[in-house]
């Protein structure tokens, strides 16, 4: 072993190798969690794999689950991959014992120190009178200085994850009972949660005062599941019974009571309208509508909004579909899959030696050449984040012989962070962040790029009068640069809010 | 250890928990091989492991790749699992160097002998004058009689797979060179075969003298390749030069010579037709003929045999989605994604205590319910073999509130059993075998079922004047029990063939 | 998956599994942890983990090793395993970087809760002004008491080890620097101690007042080094410069230098005795005498105190040979191997179905029959615990046809658990507890039965005047029932110390 | 990846970097296989497991077990490593099923071509009237020959192990029966071997006409076991009934019975008389002589051919201890641990940046500093091969501060390779061919070094009368150059034999 070798940055652990991102994956906004709660089951832990597998989609890096069995007392499993490959054994599942059980799936958050396994949630506290755990889906905006306070103070953080700090809170907190301890604990956070809880009786859910993050409460049979969306309610063979509201928490009890209480001053909700855009699954309901519906209705608005003469128009695939479906639909001009995704795509593979061009790309996606040769074709995709994946398909469709290529995009431009529980690069690197929709299209070297209007926007997802400007129905934050909440850590570290009109 | 638990059977075998076949791809017939073939680089191996990921479709249980260097000889890889997973890591990939080298994935064989490493292909043989490697897609229906014959003169199996008689055919060859060994092997194969094999310093492809399965030879630069698809040769940026013809060995040499031989009785060739139907991947080229727009042209020949008053087409992801498509175009009824699948799926999990109706399917799939309720839907699938899986579908649907269900299917009735290199059933588990049309419909209890004919699906796949019955242009076997090729081990066995009309 | 086992415990975790007790060494006593630190080399932790290897005789059941390096920070693994296992591989080792590192080695405490990583040392805390990690030897008294008390003042445990009750004290320690922390957490600490601690560029040893766990201060060239045992020096090639002295605190910095505190009232020390007769290695050095001498003159003082006539004396291996061979030399009597010890013994293995008796024994140890036939045999063995192991040597030797069995025992009777970070069974399995020597000899049905007496043992270790019975010059709890500290939790417990005489 | 880094050779499979020699054990001659088989038990795979474990000194690179099951055929488990690490789970047992067993543990031959599973035994053929499988202690001399002739033929080997052979000469046969199809083909071997084979129902053991290589016959209740030593016929509690004859066939009924044969004409027979010295286990029992006696008796042989005035007498552990108890008692010197080994020695660690000297030998041995300083000490070790090893503990000891270092070795000087199953250096690097004992005395830098003489030695393996130099008792070629049978394979590799004198 050479001494550089020797000297080379622990970046190299086995766990990252394998977990890395995804070149083509690179260019979307990640959703960094999914949560998922069983109660009143002999074996909750299988109901909670089978709701974080649902949940996959939100976070792929790594899950855990915690439980609780009246014997056996509280058990977890925590482990880096798909829940697929980790809790489907006998061997890891009955060492999850207990008709209490709470998830929680999460994305790798790229670019930031070294993923390690005491990250991985569901976080687990011993209080004075009995443990608890809680499963974190959102951001922490002031998550900084409370860390910062809690170590002066001689509290231990396990992991490098801010939402560790909602259990140091709980410990400290005065009050005897949990749920009381998680009301203290949670006034003093500020940004956008939802939040799955389980003392050794109860499993309790949270969301913040303005909803960002969804969470809905399920029952099938006797028993309860709080869950991030409702495709993993199907899964289980749960019905939907309302969505849990913003600034509610609901404790449900070993007997199947459920209490809500509203520990928060009331405030206007602000639901992330992303999650309609890209991060839930097409087949969940958000708010009494089809997440699926939402964004053909994209496409439709799309096609009247931004209307080009064309052969076909392409999803960009998968998450282009339904939007695509849409414009087709609405501008009479026929759907095919130009684009084909390989469904086995996973880990990066070595490159040959011989570099080709678009490697990365043609791994997960090809084009389906016979169809496209000589075609005037429009791409339907997501969004733009930094563009790189935008330009790569750009050249396979005219490698492929395309007369035309037409980016249409199911967003708005992207120019603004996430500071509530997406990953997002750096403002900079967003390309809607320095050029304008002509500059982004001519950085493309595309025929035409058009973005759906926020007002097309709010009006597929079901609000006919379009945007409430003086006091917007979502939080549409990464369209429009207005932060609902203050990202208070990232403007002590310098981010600049946008500038008042 | 009770002695109950001793005595289990080795059935038991990690290797198998592992990679059993997954409850809804069950009623699917299954591709048993893609096969692969480098020569001209300076790291074969990793280009192997690109196109044999790209042939994964046809094959999920295992993968090998073989491969030769100057200086390190012949050195092998074996593996269970996906390609991704098992040929990506630098550790594996250095141990596989040199310019010349062929690979395999195989689809595990339910129901047979237990898995084991030995069986995954390339086979490898030392000859007396030097060693050679191969790997076959397709089956040989005399392998009984010829295992029979060689162990009988003293060759010893390593295997269970019939593909290895080849290997002992050739090694017992009187011929010098091994080019000359394979045809002389070849010869006493019947059956349906494409192989790819290797020397130390050639490249050899064969196809059976019907050409049943597909072979086609790629060119990168100086470099070529052979695959058993054109996807293959996309993700490594290779151009098709040809498909290798029925009947025809090619022989790749060093320096880029390409030398065809013909070795076999010319007979009028018989291409697999459900290579179109539902094997080969949509983005491939077979005869110069988009896979994909045979697809969707299957559903507009479907919609114009078969039409039905409806609200929505949905296609059963993701082999119906492109007749499907045709479908909505033909009979201009909206096209919809009425079920959802799950990408991350896997492996089974284990179900909760109390029983959920379904579970298998809905890991798998799920319904979008908002957009079902109360519809007159339309599910495309592209072949029903047990009848198994439309059942469950059927009832997901109508639990999601659909109005009407009809089912439209993109291949005729399989009523007949491959022996040429599919997975198909016993004869008597083809829910077509025993059952006319109308019989399945009321068995499966939908509104309505319709097959498309062999003639709809022969116009389909670009043949206008539909079947030649007297001489049909491809292999229709598993729809018209008319085998090119008598399965002689399968009659020795006691399988009847049709009666002669 | 039957009810039944899926309510199965968690003690099925696989790791648990795997590391279980092996059924032989059940009937020693376990030294709980070996500790070792090294600073001012470019990667410590390749010295740490040659360092814990020499210790892996003081706790096999994980290890662990924390660094820091100017650049990356702190870093870590703990495994369960062998050091040779896990800490041996370029892609482990790879990821500890730094000029100073710690480490950890532990013996599974068996009876107590399920074996998870968390619990496995060096322990880490990030305080106000740096993080410092710790690793302990020893055992905390009153450790009950004291988790009440910071759990209930809000801190966190990660761990179910009494160790990290330092970790905690020390976060709330309202003094700056990590030294001066330590000092206010030791304080409060009862019991026996150990403790290997590093900063950022410090690497610290402290030993409570009375000395009862050892600790060395070694130096390789500029760089310093602290181990539980000087064997662990050797094989680093290190000098010994000298022990660390009981209630003494050494700060090894950066640039070399040795600072020295004394930050405990000074109380007589009571060095560990069992040390010198079993746990730590023959080539270590305590207190300028070699252990393997100690030992072989215990074996002199056996045969002066308990002669017996006989044929051969053989050492039950490994650890009585030390003291055959002493008490061989000093009756006349021939030193024979007449138990051979696999050196492959490692899990255990599935006994065959017709039980065979003494298996697990004989597993590890097998009796030179052809030697023993028909002879006089003293075994000679390093101490008695349960005495189950005991008996079964006997009857293989018995089995083997040996003439006479006389067991000498190379300690005074074990008759009181030790509670200073010995693995003892309770009181009542301790065969010294209940039964006098004769009852015991007759309990294990052998010709004679002999122990050294406490004041032979004393003269052995060096003390020519036998135990200073007013003020013992070491810890021998264990067989004198005299605790130098008072085991408070244990007495909260309802432990009841030996009655005033 | 670099291109160099792509390039680099196979060698760095991950399954060699794990089991490649340690640097310690490289300077001994190693044994290849050890050979264990069981019948008439409901479990025989588990009694295989511990015959093999008890037999794990004769090779630790790989273990094999064939077993066969009347309802579940022949089944099979082959791995890398220890047979404690593979064959205790009940994962792995209970795929082995049934109430006849064959295994293997072979040593590495390192050197040779890359580790594979494939050349792990037992080997199995499937011949015309039923499998068989063979597990070969020894080697064929005549290897290279057969397999050029086999696969002339058109035999495929599996494996890169001279004994498939044996298994290909079975397939061969024109016999019908099994035994007679073994008959054949050893007839047409030449070279030593001990041979344990099965078919569905016979367990079967050969030694070769001169009985060069150890098989014994062992029962336990009604049940029957074959075994290269007796301590694995200890270890599952079974008596010895006999050793097998030299040139003998053993074949036992599921019934019991056993039938023995003579099928190769007689000779006079020619043990291993290195069995004696260094690879059998003391605890065995060979020609009704215990090896530990055999082995004491040498020391005192040696302590009269070659007294030395000393203080101490220290083994090499583990090797040299009864040869140097028996110098001890026979000189009146005392015996000492001079020299401890680190019991849970396994891989070879990363070394420090800063280089160690001896590194390699510390990390298994330590020396006893304390003991050593200013004594005379004689070492006695088992034998000397490369001299690597010696000289490296010479310079611990003389580090150490010992005054005189005396070498006494156990066995005559290793001037010849042995081609009969043990692994030697080419003769050009064995210290004793090229250098007399005076040269090899300064070579090592030693005070004085001696060998016992042949004489010496076969007096202390019960030849009262030394060595019958006209027809030697022994095998002793690796001593005396006199191969009992001609080395064919090596003779026709240029390798010459001792000139004639």
């Amino acid at each position: 072993m050479t001494k550089a070798a020797r000297n080379a940055p622990p970046a190299s652990l086995a766990a990252q190798k394998r977990f890395h991102a995804h070149p083509f994956d690179d260019d979307k906004l990640k959703e960094e969690c999914g949560i998922f709660g069983m109660t009143g089951v002999t074996d909750a832990a299988n109901f909670v794999a089978l709701g974080l597998h649902a949940l996959q989609h939100r976070g792929q890096e790594a899950g855990g689950i915690v439980c609780h069995h009246p014997e056996f007392g509280f058990n977890s499993a925590r482990r880096f991959g798909y829940v697929r490959d980790n809790f489907t054994s006998q061997d890891v599942m009955q060492t999850l014992p207990g008709p209490l059980a709470i998830g929680h799936v999460r994305y790798s958050t790229a670019g930031k120190k070294a993923a390690v396994i005491r990250d991985v949630q569901p976080f687990f506290g011993e209080f004075s009178r009995g443990g608890a755990a809680i499963a974190h889906n959102g951001n922490i905006t002031n998550a900084d200085a409370l860390r910062r306070e809690l170590i002066e103070r001689g509290s231990i953080f396990q992991s490098s994850s801010d939402s560790e700090c909602i259990i140091h809170l709980m410990a400290r907190s005065l009050q005897k009972d949990i749920p009381s301890r998680m009301e203290d604990a949670l006034r003093r956070v500020e940004g956008a949660f939802s939040v799955i809880a389980m003392t050794r009786t109860k499993l309790i859910g949270v969301r913040d005062p303005l909803g960002v993050r969804p969470l809905v409460l399920g029952r099938v049979g006797d028993a309860y599941c709080l869950s991030s969306e409702t495709c993993a309610l199907d899964i289980i063979g749960a019905e939907l019974v309302r969505e849990v509201a913003p600034g509610e928490m609901v404790i449900i009890t070993e007997d199947g009571r459920v209490e809500s209480r509203m520990p928060f001053r009331p405030q206007p909700s602000k639901f992330c309208i992303f999650e309609h855009v890209y991060f839930s699954r097409p087949d969940s309901i958000i708010g009494g509508r089809s997440v699926y519906e939402t964004r053909r209705q994209i496409g439709v608005e799309l096609a009247r909004e931004a209307p080009v003469d064309a052969d076909l128009v392409c999803p960009v695939p998968d998450s282009g579909t339904p939007a695509a479906i849409g414009f087709s639909q609405e501008s009479g001009i026929p759907y095919a899959m130009g684009i084909i995704r390989n469904q086995y795509m996973g880990r990066t593979f070595i490159e040959p030696t011989e570099q080709i061009r678009n490697m990365g790309v043609r791994l997960k996606l090809n084009v389906n050449r016979a169809l496209i040769k000589g075609k005037r074709v429009i791409l339907v995709d997501d969004s733009v984040v930094r563009g790189t994946t935008s330009r790569k398909i750009k050249e396979m469709i005219l490698d492929a012989g395309a007369a035309e290529v037409h980016f249409r995009i199911a967003s708005p431009p992207t120019a603004w962070p996430c500071f509530y529980g997406v990953d997002t690069p750096e403002r900079e690197k967003l390309l809607a962040a320095t050029m304008s929709e002509d500059e982004m299209r001519d950085h493309l070297q595309v025929d035409s790029l058009k973005f759906i209007s926020l007002d097309g926007l709010y009006r597929a997802a079901g609000e006919a009068a379009g945007r409430d400007n003086s006091c917007p129905q979502y939080c549409d934050a990464c369209f429009s640069g207005e932060y609902p909440v203050a990202p208070s850590d990232q403007i002590e570290k310098g981010f600049q809010l946008k500038a008042a009109e």
